[in-house]
């Protein structure tokens, strides 16, 4: 049976409301997901919360009845309460009917077996976690293996991340690794290491993409520094018409991951 | 010279904080920009501001001072100020040391010289401001025309969509439109109006597209209406290789976007 709670000093909705900063985030390994949209994928992929929290105020959807009962059988801690505590869990006015926590899972870059997909995202220093979170959802929809995160890039657990990825945080891998061991690692095996920048006269739709492909998106305003594009197979270039000189870093590399897909005819 | 504002009740400081509110917005014409890449955008495209903020505390960069001094000369009200009251201003924590007050431009359809440009993106119902301006970013990147907001979208004068398009809220034109107005205008010229679906068996890479080409994205939870894809002169499928059965609406725009413009080598 759910555990109702009314109390906004309950210790269960502070350790949940504590999930929105960072710092608790990764000392308790675990993350907030809201929203039915994405408890649901999370199951599809066979991953049910730790705990799980719903108001029953305006009925209760039948698919989360599902995921609750299905929870609940795991053994998920199960909380019915009030749309105001689940706002106050959240942190929002209007918040989702249903929220749970979820364990963080990232994958060592060791662990990670590069020919499991052709393609893998990088991104390097990368501050959005809107950006970070739309990368994921990309990786998935263009059948990348998963997101590798260089230098210090924003929490890909962080509560925006997560909504902008749709569910993708349950299917792909996400490791994070310094740049030297990223490349290290990379040169141990075989790997194209492609570069999205100005500095090159490639046409990304000209360049020869090998598998695995890694395609490395760098910083929101810098870009990637000089000695890590010289570190890059190939470098390409995604022509720039207008006056701006750059593309949102998300939309940057899903207009690169979609090219090198089709270059491949998969 | 400047005037100076000290005060947190200054009248300017309470119109300017009331353009973060679409209403007041659209009652003043006006809208705000913050942070000097902005400006700087603006200023590329020949615009100046009617109202401009900053403060000196830091150092004002070279670039901003040209700009506060082109907008001086040109009439604009010039205010230096504190941090604290930038921050008033702008509703933020971490206020940008420059912010400018700009005049709305919008077109109407009816004066679109849709020969202008090969491209012209179209957003239905788009809900949120980040994508509206990343919209337009790519729009600029890509070589679009500009967008037309059909229906109920999100306001491309938001502090929000304004910061996502790094600028091209200057360099493309926007228009609204209700359906069956757009509609009418679009088939008054020509003109091919392709919608992004997943009920189609066209792959977007083998499409044939024609010049003036409407690309056509619906809302980011329900995408287009059945009617809407009816009345498309094609549809279109990015091929979806994961769980998820969409991308991020501003993504697949770009990705749309790119593979038009690589079909034209263009």
């Amino acid at each position: 049976m759910p555990r109702e709670i009314h109390s906004f000093a309950n210790d269960t909705v502070k350790r949940i409301r504590g999930l929105r900063d960072k710092k608790e985030r990764k000392a308790e390994g675990k993350f907030l997901a809201e929203g039915l949209r994405i408890l649901a994928e999370a199951r599809m992929s066979g991953i049910l919360p730790m705990v799980i929290a719903y108001s029953p105020a305006g009925g209760v959807h039948p698919l989360a009845a599902e995921i609750i009962a299905e929870a609940e059988a795991g053994g998920a801690d199960v909380i019915e309460t009030s749309p105001d505590i689940l706002a106050k869990m959240s942190g929002k006015d209007n918040p989702q009917a249903i929220l749970g926590v979820y364990q963080q899972s990232t994958t060592e870059l060791a662990a990670i077996d590069r020919g499991f997909a052709p393609l893998w995202l990088v991104a390097q220093a990368l501050r959005d976690p809107g950006n970070i979170g739309t990368m994921l959802r990309t990786g998935d929809a263009v059948g990348a293996g998963g997101l590798i995160l260089v230098d210090d890039c924003a929490d890909p657990f962080s509560v925006e991340a997560v909504r902008a990825s749709m569910g993708a945080i349950f299917t792909q891998q996400v490791a994070t690794a310094r740049w030297a061991d990223f490349v290290a690692w990379l040169r141990a095996g075989p790997g194209q290491l492609v570069g999205t920048s100005l500095n090159t006269n490639t046409d990304y739709r000209d360049a020869i993409y090998q598998q695995p492909c890694f395609l490395l998106i760098g910083n929101e305003s810098q870009g990637l520094p000089a000695d890590y594009e010289a570190a890059c197979d190939m470098l390409v270039k995604i022509p720039m018409a207008g006056r701006a000189d750059s593309l949102n870093a998300a939309v940057a590399a899903a207009v690169m991951a979609y090219q090198v897909k089709a270059s491949w005819r998969i």
